[in-house]
């Protein structure tokens, strides 16, 4: 069977290699030619991956014909704000056979929709799964134990995608809630911004365990609010994936936040990598989306106030800090 | 007010301090008087907080009379294992007008009850909360923002031990699960161990990640059959604690899982230490709870066979990652 993976960063490459290396015949499109060119050639991710080895058997083009054709499953993995653009070159092609996986975890800023609503706006009636979790890309790509998350509205969808995926060394469960995958993945971003800022301040695993516990609390009231399973932002993709995406070195959210903790301003910041730090448009849309449905949410309300206001990191913590006391039930 | 803290530990010494600085008149017990006469002339816990100054104004004291005298708050600070034979010595007592505080986090081996059982069961009706939450006793004492949670059966008492123990540094939210509070900081410290071995494996964040994401799981269910309210379990004493535990480099519990992850033996290791490994002890009364609830806890039953049956610790990792392929909902 042939698998096309739309979008050559981190984790899209990580995802074609382990594929491969588990017998399926495997297409990786990225989006421009002359760095397109530059995989080719050296088989070897430089930019998003480096140092590990692109197998050759991996067709690397960028050609969106020929990454698609035949291929029965077809991997989104594109930047979040580029879902639109990339998918809309989509339409032309026939779906009715394949599976679509999207593993972008981000929500569209003007829209303020999920990655898989924009793939349904554009395609139509497509199987569809999400794909989520702890899975910090070069972890996966060495081999180290990583657990994730498929979801699907179609059980039997979610069922193909964790029987392609598994492995002795990549446990994929499913779940049935599309929206709260989704969410969890994408807001969690947030969450490793203030860890990030919490550890420029100098402050320490207390104060990111709150920051992660009361995060996840008021994603959780988010979610719910708009039709996800509170159970969902228990599992690998809530919990899970935010405690890696806080604690792991490798994580581009948490640096940026640190970067800002000790001070420095976030054009700056963003301007330093080439990487895609999709926490800060995230950020924008979940101060949007807690706002459309009522739900206080304090510890984002304060990013939000660090990274477009210019509020100080540090009065943001105190102010969290010093908030009414409160039942942990409300 | 006068509050006594029975137990010089670092935990029993970190609250002292911050109590103190609070304003409240503190006495600070402890059972092993040559080394209560060593805290009294150093005004330094060498052994247990080092390098953070007692002040002056704690009555440092090896005599329970002296310590209990006019005492309206007495935190219990002691090891789990010994629990029962220091509350034995409360019994002359009289605590009519006294709250009585655990902030201990483990489970008795022999009869399998929490602290608050054991001491009820000893002193009969008395007021009684416990506090638990992400609270590293090192990163308290220098005043690192950390939140934390009281729970009561009695909700007057919760309510008067937040507003005693709160400040702009250390946030108590109150909560009325007392056994959803006790068994969370219990139990985490078994997945602190697991966590340990995996980095003693040269494993990554995803593979941690993964063990907390399902080892919450695991604690959650088998707290919900012993009679918690499955919410807390996602709250401070539960996710956040274990967040803390298994991250911070001061975790004794995660030290000694990186030790065996690294081919030691587990009395070689306890022996390396004077602090008490809480995680050790509850391992084997959480792998008693769980047959005795019947509930499925596949890393729990994992480590117990890496501590106590030689089990080789990568192996258990492959045989968690081998079962059978799951929905997370289950």
């Amino acid at each position: 069977m042939k698998i096309a993976v739309i979008g050559d960063g981190g984790w899209g490459t990580t995802l074609a290699i382990i594929l491969s290396k588990k017998g399926y015949k495997i297409s990786l499109w990225g989006a421009f030619p002359e760095y397109v060119d530059c995989l080719k050639e050296k088989r070897d991710n430089v930019k998003f991956l480096p140092s590990i080895p692109i197998p050759k058997e991996i067709l690397i083009t960028a050609d969106l014909e020929e990454a698609l054709s035949d291929s029965r499953v077809v991997i989104l993995a594109i930047p979040s704000q580029f879902m639109r653009s990339i998918v809309s070159k989509l339409k032309g092609f026939d779906f009715s056979d394949s599976t679509i996986v999207s593993v972008t975890k981000g929500i569209e800023n003007k829209t303020l929709k999920r990655m898989s609503e924009i793939i349904e706006e554009l395609l139509g009636e497509v199987k569809l799964a999400v794909l989520s979790g702890p899975s910090i890309a070069i972890e996966v790509a060495r081999g180290i134990p990583t657990t994730v998350v498929t979801a699907s509205k179609h059980e039997k969808t979610s069922y193909k995608i964790q029987e392609i995926f598994s492995s002795g060394r990549f446990r994929v469960y499913t779940n049935p809630d599309v929206i709260g995958v989704e969410l969890g993945g994408a807001l969690k971003n947030i969450i490793a911004i203030a860890s990030g800022m919490s550890d420029g301040l100098g402050f320490g695993a207390n104060t990111k365990a709150a920051l992660l516990t009361r995060g996840l609390a008021e994603i959780t009231r988010l979610g719910v609010s708009m039709g996800a399973d509170r159970r969902t932002f228990e599992g690998l993709s809530g919990m899970g994936d935010m405690v890696t995406t806080c604690i792991s070195p490798h994580g581009r959210n948490r640096w940026l936040g640190e970067e800002i903790g000790k001070g420095k301003k976030l054009e700056d910041v963003v301007s330093k990598t080439e990487m895609v730090v999709e926490g800060v448009s995230t950020t924008e849309s979940a101060y949007e989306l807690s706002k459309r449905n009522n739900v206080d949410m304090p510890i984002i309300h304060e990013i939000y106030a660090v990274l477009f206001k210019n509020k100080d990191p540090l009065l943001a913590v105190n102010d969290l800090m010093k908030r009414e006391s409160k039942s942990e039930m409300e």
